[in-house]
Parts: C-alpha cells; sequence; structure tokens
C-alpha cells in the first residue's frame, strides 16, 4: 500500500490541497478552493456601507477552514485511495497573514460586537494599514541600535507581523485588548486542525523580530509604549515548533469531519514561499531558489549566519534543520507582466487572437526575435517599489531610451530584463556579503510558462537556472513537512532533507547562459546598476517627490 | 472689387492654396493636392529595383508642380472669384528641401542618365543621408572656430542645405559636377513662376551658413575640401531676394497656363514654419510664435542679435524687416503624441468608439480629469532625440514614476506635460540669454484641438498663450508676402508689417495660467530640469549606449 501525505497550500487567492505520494512525490490528487471573500480592500463581508482604507488587504477565516473542510475531502476523492493511506498534514501559508482570536481561538471578526471593525478581521501578507506604526518603530529601532534589526537586513516592512500587531494597538484598543492571541493564519490552521497552539519558527523568525537564542524584544516593545510590552507574556504566548517538527495531532472532531485516520500528525507551518523551497528540492548550502510569480522571493540555504543590509531576513533552522535561510525580494515581477499586457494596442490582442494564443505569449514571441540591446531600452522594475536591496516602497519603475520606433514587444523585453537585473543585484548582494551560490532553482507561476524569460535570466545571471516542472512547489513543500510529521514509525521521514530527496518535484528544464548574450549584459547592467544607484540612493527623493506632489 | 492673393503652403505631404482677402485675411478658397509621390523612403518612383538606405527621404519635383498647375486653378475656382482680383503670390516651402537643377532650371532626376541616382532628386528636409559629412563639417567649423557658427547655436543638422550639397559632392561626384545649381525647393518654384532665380535670404540665413553681412563661408568650403570652395561661385549663384520683396512677375507662358493676370507678381519664399508667424499675426519684437505640429518650432522676433547656444538659428530681415529672427525647436510633439495614441489598449479604443471620439479626444479627455502630479509620472519627451536646446539626435525618451496603477491617461498627461517642459526650457533659454518675451502665440495643427495641451503649456510656462484660431497660418503667411510683393501700387501692401496687421488670422483663445497649477508645475520643471540636465549632458553616454549596444 502506498502512503501520501496531504499538502495545504494558503495562497492569497484560494487554497490548494495536493495528495502526495511520500516514496517520489507524485502528485495522486488535488483540489483548489477559491476563497469566497478573496481579498477584502473595499468593504466588509458584513457590507455595512464603510469603505475600507485605501491600503487595506483584509480577509474572512472562514474561507481558510472551507479549504480545509471542502478542499481535503474533495482531494481524497479524486486521488481515489483509500484515507488510511494518509499519514500526515503540512500547511503553508502566506505570511505575515494575522488572525486575532478570543480564549477559544475563534477570530474576532466572528463576533457579532467586532464584526464591522476591519480590526477584527484577518490582515492578508499585503495589507498595507500600518504604514505610520512601521515608521514609527524603525525610526525608534534604527535610533536605539536594536541589534534583532541586523536579522531584518536592518529594515521592518509594513507587511511583517508586529507591525500589524501593533497596528491594532494603536488604532483599536478595544479589540487588542478583547484578542487573547494574535497568531500567524498558518498557526492559527494548525491550532483548528490539531486543538493546539504551535507557533512556527519560520514565521516568527522572519515576520516577528524573533529570535531562537533572544526570543521576542520585548524591552523594545516597551520602549515603543509601555503598555505594548505586555503583548510577549499575553498574546504572543503559545509553544514554538521548528520547521521539521510535528505541531500536533488532529483532533477527533477533525479525524470524523474529514473523514481521515485519527490522531493524523499534522507538521509545524511554513511560509509559503519557504516550501517552495522544499518542493524544488533544495536543502543544501549555496542552493538559491528563486519562487517566481507576482512577487519574487530569493531565498537561500547557508551554514554561515552574516547579517547582510537590505535583505527580508535571515533565520536559522526555518527551512531546513541546522542551516540558515536567507530570503531577499522583488516585489513586482509577474505583476509586472501583467500590468503590461493590459496596455498593449488593439492590433497586438487581435494578432494574439488570430494566432490561438495568449497576449503574453504573443509578446514572448516577438521579444524573442529581439537581440539583447537591440530595442535600445532599459527599465527599473520598481512598479511596486523597491524590496531588496533598496526596501523602499515608495520607488516607482521607470523606462529609457524609448524612441518613435518602440514597439510593445521592445518594451516588455525590457521589462523582462529589467527583473533579470533586478535578480541580480540581489544575487550579487548576497554573494558579495561572503555567500557562495552553487546552484540556482526557479519554480513559481512564471518560470515553466517563460521560455525566453529564464533563458535572459541565465544570460543576466551567467548562471544556469535549473527550472522546477511543478506549478506547487509550495504545497509539495508543506506534504514534504507533512511525512516528517509523520515521521518513520507511521512509515514517513525522520529528517527534512531525506523526505525533500524522495519528493522533490521533477527538473523541466536547465537553462544555460549563450556567451554572446552574456557579453551584452554585462554593458547593460552597468547601465542599470548606475541607474538604480542614482534613482534608488542618490536620488531617491525624486521618485518621492513626484508620489507625494 | 476685393483684391486676393494666392498663399502656397508646400508641406511634407502635401501642397495647399490658398486665395486669401487682402483687406482682412478672410479665406475666400483652398484646394489641397497631396503629392502622388509623398516622402520616399524606400524606393524611387522609377522602381528599379533598389532600396534606399534607411536615413533617406527624398521628393518628386513633379509633385510640387501638381500643386501649381492644378491646385491654383481648383482654388480660384473654389473661391468663386474672377482672376483679375489676384495680385500676388507668395510660396512657403519645407526647408532645406534641396533640388538640382541643370542650367536650365530642370531638375536632375528629370534626366535619364540620373533617373535611378537618388542624389539626382529632391533632398526632402527629414533627410538624413548626409550624417558623416555634417559630422565631418562640424568638427571642422568648431576646432576652426568658425565664427559664422554662432548664428546656428553653435551647431550644424544634418537637415541643413549646405550638408545636402555636401553628401552630392561626397557620394556622387558626376551628379555634383552636372548639377548647374543646388537650389532651395521654394526658390526653384518661384524660379519656375517668374523664370529667374531668386534665393529666399530666409532659407539661405537659416540653413546655409549665409549672412548678409558676410556671405557664404568659403574658405570653410575650401578646408572642407579645396574643390567644394568653387560652390558659391558656381553652383550656389542667383540674386539674393529678401522676405517682403517681390522676386519677380509670372512669365506670360505661366500666366497664361494658370489662367492669371499678366506679369503678376511674385513673391520671394519663405520657410513654412517662419510663414505661420507672419500668418499668426506676430511681426513685432519681444512676441514669440509656437508652431506646434508634429514637432514644434519656437521662433521669436527681437531687435537685438545676440548669439545663444542651443538654437536653430538667428537671421536679421529673415521675416520681418529690420527685425532679427530666432529659432529653435522640439523634434517629437505631435509624433510622440501620435506615437502613444498607436500603443494604447483595446478597451480605450472601444471606448472611443462607443463615445464616437477619436482615441486622442478620450486620453484628453481622461486626463483632463487629473490634477498636476497626480499620475506621480515625469517623462523626458526626446523619443526622436533632442533639437534645442541640447543638439543631440541620438538622445531619447523616458519615463519615471510608473507603477501598477499608472493608466494610459497618466502616461499620456505626462507626455503632455514634457512637451511643455521642453518648450520651457527653450523659453528659459531665450529669456537667459536676454530676450524679453512678452507675448506668445500658438499655431500649427495641434493647439487648435486640445484644449487641455494649452491649459498645460500656459501653466507649465507661466504665461498667456494666445492661440490661432487658423489651421493655414503657413499659406496665410505666403500670402500675406503676395500682398506685398504687390505693393500699395497694385492694391497690396508696402510694408511687411502693414500686411500683417490686415490679414493675420483670428484668435481662438487666449490660455491664462491656472495659479495652483503654476505651483505645481514650478515643482514638477525642477525634477524634469534635472532629469534633462542628468541624462542630456552629465550622462549623455548612457542613452547612447543604450543606442549602439
Amino acid at each position: 500500500m502506498e502512503k501520501y501525505t496531504i499538502g495545504i497550500d494558503f495562497g492569497t487567492e484560494s487554497g490548494r490541497v495536493l495528495i502526495v505520494n511520500i516514496d517520489d512525490g507524485s502528485i495522486k490528487g488535488q483540489c483548489v478552493i477559491p476563497y469566497a471573500h478573496g481579498v477584502i480592500t473595499e468593504m466588509l463581508p458584513t457590507n455595512d456601507g464603510t469603505r475600507l482604507p485605501r491600503d487595506y488587504a483584509l480577509q474572512h477565516p472562514g474561507d481558510y477552514l472551507e479549504v480545509i473542510m471542502k478542499g481535503i475531502p474533495h482531494a481524497i476523492k479524486d486521488a481515489n485511495i483509500s484515507s488510511s493511506q494518509i499519514i500526515g498534514i503540512g500547511i503553508d501559508f502566506t505570511s505575515s497573514t494575522m488572525v486575532a482570536v478570543d480564549e477559544k481561538g475563534k477570530p474576532l471578526c466572528f463576533h457579532k460586537e467586532f464584526q464591522n471593525n476591519p480590526h477584527a478581521w484577518v490582515k492578508l501578507w499585503k495589507h498595507h494599514g500600518p504604514k505610520k506604526e512601521t515608521e514609527e518603530m524603525f525610526k525608534l529601532a534604527s535610533s536605539h541600535k536594536e541589534s534583532w534589526l541586523k536579522n531584518y537586513g536592518y529594515n521592518i516592512s509594513t507587511e511583517w507581523f508586529i507591525p500589524k500587531c501593533y497596528e491594532v494597538f494603536c488604532k483599536d484598543r478595544e479589540v487588542y485588548e478583547k484578542a487573547s492571541l494574535f497568531l500567524e493564519a498558518g498557526d492559527w490552521i494548525v491550532s483548528q486542525l490539531t486543538g493546539k497552539v504551535v507557533r512556527s519558527n519560520c514565521s516568527l523568525g522572519f515576520k516577528a523580530f524573533w529570535n531562537e537564542n533572544s526570543g521576542f524584544p520585548v524591552q523594545f516593545f516597551e520602549k515603543l509604549h509601555p503598555e505594548f510590552k505586555n503583548i510577549v507574556s499575553s498574546k504572543l504566548k503559545g509553544k514554538i515548533g521548528y520547521i521539521g517538527e510535528k505541531a500536533g495531532v488532529l483532533t477527533d472532531e477533525m479525524s470524523s469531519l474529514l473523514g481521515l485516520p485519527k490522531n493524523l500528525p499534522v507538521a509545524v507551518a511554513i511560509i509559503d514561499a519557504h516550501s517552495a523551497v522544499l518542493g524544488v528540492g533544495s536543502s543544501k548550502p549555496h542552493q538559491l531558489t528563486m519562487v517566481m510569480g507576482t512577487s519574487t522571493c530569493h531565498i537561500m540555504l547557508s551554514k554561515k549566519e552574516i547579517h547582510i543590509p537590505g535583505i527580508s531576513g535571515v533565520v536559522k533552522n526555518s527551512i531546513i534543520p541546522r542551516l540558515y535561510a536567507y530570503e531577499a525580494g522583488q516585489s513586482a515581477v509577474g505583476d509586472l507582466f501583467g500590468w503590461f499586457a493590459k496596455q498593449v494596442p488593439e492590433s497586438l490582442m487581435k494578432e494574439a487572437k488570430e494566432q490561438g494564443i495568449s497576449v503574453f505569449d504573443l509578446l514572448e514571441k516577438k521579444a524573442s526575435h529581439l537581440e539583447p540591446g537591440q530595442s535600445g531600452l532599459i527599465a527599473l522594475d520598481w512598479h511596486n517599489g523597491n524590496r531588496s536591496i533598496l526596501s523602499d516602497a515608495d520607488l516607482s519603475g521607470m523606462i529609457v531610451g524609448l524612441t518613435l520606433a518602440s514597439k510593445p514587444e521592445d518594451i516588455y523585453r525590457a521589462y523582462m530584463e529589467a527583473t533579470a537585473f533586478g535578480a541580480k543585484i540581489i544575487i550579487s548582494n548576497y554573494e558579495q556579503a561572503g555567500l557562495k551560490i552553487n546552484e540556482i532553482f526557479a519554480c513559481g507561476g512564471l518560470p515553466q510558462k517563460n521560455d525566453l524569460l529564464m533563458q535572459i535570466y541565465a544570460d543576466v545571471l551567467n548562471k544556469e537556472i535549473i527550472v522546477s516542472a511543478s506549478d506547487y512547489t509550495p504545497a509539495v513543500g508543506a506534504a514534504i513537512l507533512g511525512s516528517v510529521a509523520a515521521g518513520k514509525e507511521n512509515g514517513g521521514y525522520d529528517s527534512v532533507e531525506e523526505a525533500v530527496e524522495k519528493m522533490k518535484q521533477p527538473i523541466l528544464k536547465t537553462y544555460k547562459p549563450i556567451l554572446s548574450h552574456v557579453e551584452k549584459y554585462k554593458k547593460l547592467f552597468q547601465i542599470y546598476q548606475q541607474l538604480h544607484n542614482y534613482f534608488g540612493i542618490t536620488k531617491k527623493s525624486w521618485m518621492k517627490d513626484l508620489k507625494s506632489l
């Protein structure tokens, strides 16, 4: 009898449940459940008429439960296996996505008194409400040279966990007081499955200023506000679980509701992009994984601990035990291409229709006939700000070299190249800090469908790029952690590395640099780098002034 | 009996014949004759299979004659007047458009032996063949500090007359030797009408290194090549006529062919943009006229002679007797909007169709809802290089501040603003050199149809802009010169100023600066100026490198 684990990937718009064979990583069944309420940006589901502020992005926790309740049975049915063949469950989740719950673990938005209060709802990773709060935190932390800042590239993002908690503290003290716990949504799902609160060291480390040696920076919280200090001993309570560990087992109620074996092991949750590293098959030092979707995460593994400015974070034991995981990111990649594809002229839309292909495919086809540098264009890919290495959300995109002969495919190729140059800045930053990179993997939605894009990355980076064949690497990573939670005694694995080796997804293609392109891109990159430094550092006030005029 | 003059405007794609009432400038009749051969860029009309080089732009001189032979009778018919009411003819022409003719005035391309030779055809103003020759001339002239360079903003353009002649000299000595004269096309038309060669001081001064005090720079021509020196005494021969003078009278043959009065006075030809200054009604010092079409000419009148770097030229007596006319220009204005309108997405095209308006009108409508600076975008309008004040054809366009929320109308407005900022650079350059500007007129194809554009210009320049109601100011200017050629004795005028006062076209609207916009645009212009200087001067190698990679 073959054995399987369930991997559940909670994304931004939907949840995906996979049933994965633990011997070879093959996907036996799956089910995708779109969130009924999607991303809530305009009005709360209670529809009380109040418009949400412009930078809010909330979610409905019921949508997550729907993924569990409907998605698991459907996926098992789709796999056509007996549920007794399932030996574990793993969860990955967007992060930091924050849920405020009462003493019973019920989200506060389910309380009638709070149902019209945005701060009682789930704050999605891209909720940018706590801008002011984050600025305040960053000013204080840098003026006091807080030592934990070095673990976060010397920066704080609005998208992280503590800023979201502090926003509630500042903007709605009633909700704050009522909240028994603030939880990462991944950890909340684990608590719903197991009946126990076990916080993942991965999201704590990357998003909550927590460190396995020093814990939370309680004194900093106190400096921020005397009453905020208590958050640690009250609202951030809970056992801390490490990646690769079992958080607990399914409650009997859940087992029977889902038709799953009793006492089924549930893994400690992991951040979605970090889970993709496992699904790709990366578990060794000197490997870097680019998780390329709407945005890109550059995650690498190393034995060394180095504090690198401009990255998103470095956390030990957060993906592979005993290794440090480094995260950096580009804020707009697929999103940039998607935005541009909406700008193309009618004639191009028609041509795509006539050829029966997507606008993306047509643009790529046309762009692939251009030599590097032929269009005379170069772009800065900061259309959604710059995450790494400038950590500046107020920067914006630009394109230079336009002429009356510039065509949409010229501009499209320039944007593809710009994201590759952006990746090169990040990778050079890792290397210059002393991290050696031996292998680069690529996964996410983009690499499988964009041949030219990946060739450009290989040429610009002057490195081979190994592209995963799978679109579902995060969910596979979660299933891998499910198999480790089960352990050898239950037919699973005792180490993450072993599980990765067995369950990693196949390689679609390895892109090798084309020498003549490499040389041309070296020259173009020099210009990119100068534009990057000029607009991002020397004259960064320009882009800020343009935004605030 | 009312009196009329004929004004003929030879443009890039067609010729326009106007019949203008000399008492009030009203247009009584007209006829447009498109050039049958248009702009010849691919293959000669003889169709011998040879492809022209990429930067060639030639014309067929027969097309010009067609404008005369068909256009004049049609326009008179359209006016429904007796031809005896016509007292003069004036001509304006694109410049420098060069015709090589034999000793009888016949263009060399009409000779069978030369019919397949591009150098025997008319070289249109935008023929960019003599790039190398122009570079050679400029290097030599600047290294010898040639004094005439100061009249041309210390620069030489590929589009001028002597570079075109020198191109023939360098590339085809046989054609060069065979040419009895090289003529501006406007002067050639005058010679066809009058049987006499009279060269216009306007085009000689602006395009042929000629000056009324010092003549042609013969010694410089000799330094360029010993045999090129003789061009002055041979191929550039001919009487020089001044703007406002009569070049001659119609030949009897022409009178009878065209059904016009015998001995009808014909004016000395004028450059088209310069003619528009007259049609607009500008004849006084401190007035500036923006002739805004695919590109923009900024022409101003002054009593003072100043040598200003970065302008296209300064010539005395070339528009209004005793005044200096200054010319500067922007290479892409209407062309830039036209290029962008072709890039807009399908949804916008549909919306325009549904509303029954053009894409331009829809873009303007949407852009007019934006406040200055609201889009967060700023552009450099160098999509066709920069004519003034950087005189650099290798510069290219750029746009800064793009985000995933940038819409087509945001970009369109940024381009409109960019051309206004470009105009401000030119106008500030005039003012800083010591030229006072009291009034700004606008004419050409753009201002009448683009309300928002003209308001932006008023706001950016912080000056009133007086927009002419007429689309035909160049042809009216030509008719004005026709009335002065006739002189008072024939019912016309004795001075250009008087004719302008009588025949100038009505004003459509005067745009006044909106104070709150002025303040915002001051801030935006500061950024534009810094980008201008950085990309156009300090780091101009970037745009060149991008083009040549």
